[in-house]
């Protein structure tokens, strides 16, 4: 195995959210791939309309959102009180990711040390920190990809998702910069399929050899021997190793099972919850009916017709291979692994 | 367990497809739930157009676009070579269920023996068949439904399927009519989405209760507890008991097998192909990637981007709980029932 240069351009980093003349500016994920437009957020209330509608998404892309958020709040807001009732607002914008209510805290409490320049200062080290964990994270993972493995994953988990370079999409990254030579079989992800408009964008940027199947195909792939692994994120894992991620990951995990596969989950520790003891205590987003009902305004089911549409889903942590993170690979039982990674990480990364 | 009238406007049957001045008439399934749009077919050439697009699909409709097909053939041109062309162009127009090319030799039999008129009653006797097979599969398969069951169903196996009444959505039809009292969970079925476009209709227009979800939710409704059952349809079945559906349906059995739940298959016994021995015999029409790669002509993927789309998968035999025919309920081995169905479906229905 030697290292290479991806082929894609990936020199130029996209932008995922930046703090620019007093404002939260986010690559807007919705209009991906077709359009590399940006939006400045003025006020918190645009930044909860932009969380919510996903212009910005992903759990460790949300921890910086609620930090910027935060500084967003102190900048424009006159009194403590109002900064606080914001980041209040802020912090329950969207209920699975933990990220996005550590993110607001930790600048929180900068803001009250600090004011509006120490809540900045810690949403600015907040974003660069997820960076270099990601990296880490990549660095530990990319070995348990073989030369020229099949690797499935699903939804985004990219620079998209994560500020910058990726978690499960950062581990493909590293193995392919380390001349690993991965093929990504890439879930459409739907409703709002973030696999086939950002993750295979972001692959393509790479220069990393992708190819896009319907969620349901993934199985049969699997039967036929052409998927060696499977890797993806997570938007909260409980302390027990449960994994709350998007709709489609339980589905993933059993038929890894049932074929025999490793199934791997890449997180940075930001991600686990100490205060989450299991699965079952994590709050499941439901979403408007209209994601599955229609797609771009156009309908496709009959109007008004029952829809159930849960963002994520929990997978029992006896269906994890192993979890990566910036200091290495959690295993089984993970109620002693993923306490020792916190320690290890809250180390090296303490805030201040 | 009471019968009871159902509430939708069932009474006016869908005319998935008839014969009508000389022309193949299909209900567009394209144009569904938006549009009731008809489309006269005047050539073989139209009508495997329709077939390829999907204007007409489902295992029996095929055998009677098939049928119809050939009758259309003989009255449309002028020698037998030229109709055993157009025979045979017509059989291979989609590979993977076995009723297109069985009701193509069907009527294709009745031509040579009776000319254009015999094929035309061979098909109209196929179609018929078809609905009279279907109302005696439902009864034979409701009473498997438990009183108020949650039952999750894949694609289309309605009347739209099925010239009339329907295989799975037959079954769960004929629970509902004989006041079982079901609730469906409705696959949405990327990438065509014949779940939410045409199963939702079906079920509104019957009065059955059904929620609409994306493909990938299926595995944590049944974690939960809310699946009691899945039940789908088959585009061929082998002889060994291994059935090609629709992309996902292998998916399912993997999940229902780990969550203990029942999995049936409903297919009239024309379905059953005699001549192929296992699933691995099967071949798997692969679609156009701008399937996947766009919706409604609007992309939703980098451009070019490279895409796999199967359009079904093969589930082995050993995760099906039963195989619902016309003359009853086939188990394991299926190597033994189901070469006794299609003995006993042949005395019930042999043709002329």
């Amino acid at each position: 195995v030697t290292a290479r240069r991806l082929t894609g351009d990936a020199s130029a980093e996209l932008a995922t959210i930046t703090w620019r003349a007093g404002r939260v500016r986010l690559l807007d994920q919705r209009a991906l791939p077709a359009k590399m437009r940006y939006l400045d957020c003025a006020t918190v209330d645009d930044l909860i309309e932009a969380i919510q509608s996903l212009a910005v998404r992903g759990a460790p892309a949300l921890g910086a959102a609620g930090a910027y958020g935060v500084a967003l709040a102190a900048h424009t807001l006159r009194t403590k009180p109002q900064v606080r009732a914001a980041a209040r607002k802020l912090a329950r914008a969207r209920p699975t990711a933990v990220n996005l209510a550590t993110g607001v805290a930790l600048a929180f409490e900068a803001y009250e040390s600090g004011g509006a320049a120490g809540a900045l200062a810690a949403a600015q080290q907040l974003a660069l920190d997820a960076i270099a964990r990601n990296r880490a994270l990549g660095a530990h993972g990319a070995p348990l990809l073989p030369v020229s493995a099949s690797v499935l994953t699903h939804c985004n988990t990219g620079a998209l998702a994560c500020v910058g370079y990726g978690t499960a999409l950062g581990v493909i990254r590293a193995a392919a910069e380390s001349g690993r030579d991965p093929h990504v079989w890439v879930d459409e992800t739907r409703p709002l399929l973030q696999g086939a408009r950002l993750t295979m964008f972001e692959l393509e940027r790479l220069g990393i050899d992708a190819t896009l199947i319907p969620d349901s195909a993934a199985a049969s792939l699997m039967a036929a021997g052409e998927v060696d692994l499977v890797i993806l994120g997570a938007d909260r894992i409980a302390i027990n190793g449960d994994v709350a991620n998007k709709v489609g990951t339980y589905s993933l995990a059993v038929l890894a099972r049932h074929h025999g596969l490793p199934f791997y989950v890449a997180a940075p520790t930001s991600t686990i919850d100490p205060d989450t003891p299991n699965g079952a205590a994590i709050a499941i987003e439901e979403r408007d009916p209209d994601e599955v009902r229609a797609f771009g305004g156009k309908p496709v089911a009959p109007e008004g017709a029952s829809v159930r549409n849960p963002a994520f889903d929990v997978t029992p942590a006896h269906l994890v291979t192993a979890i990566i993170t910036e200091v290495g690979i959690a295993r089984r039982p993970y109620a002693r692994s993923l306490p020792s990674h916190l320690k290890r990480a809250g180390a090296l990364y303490s805030p201040g």
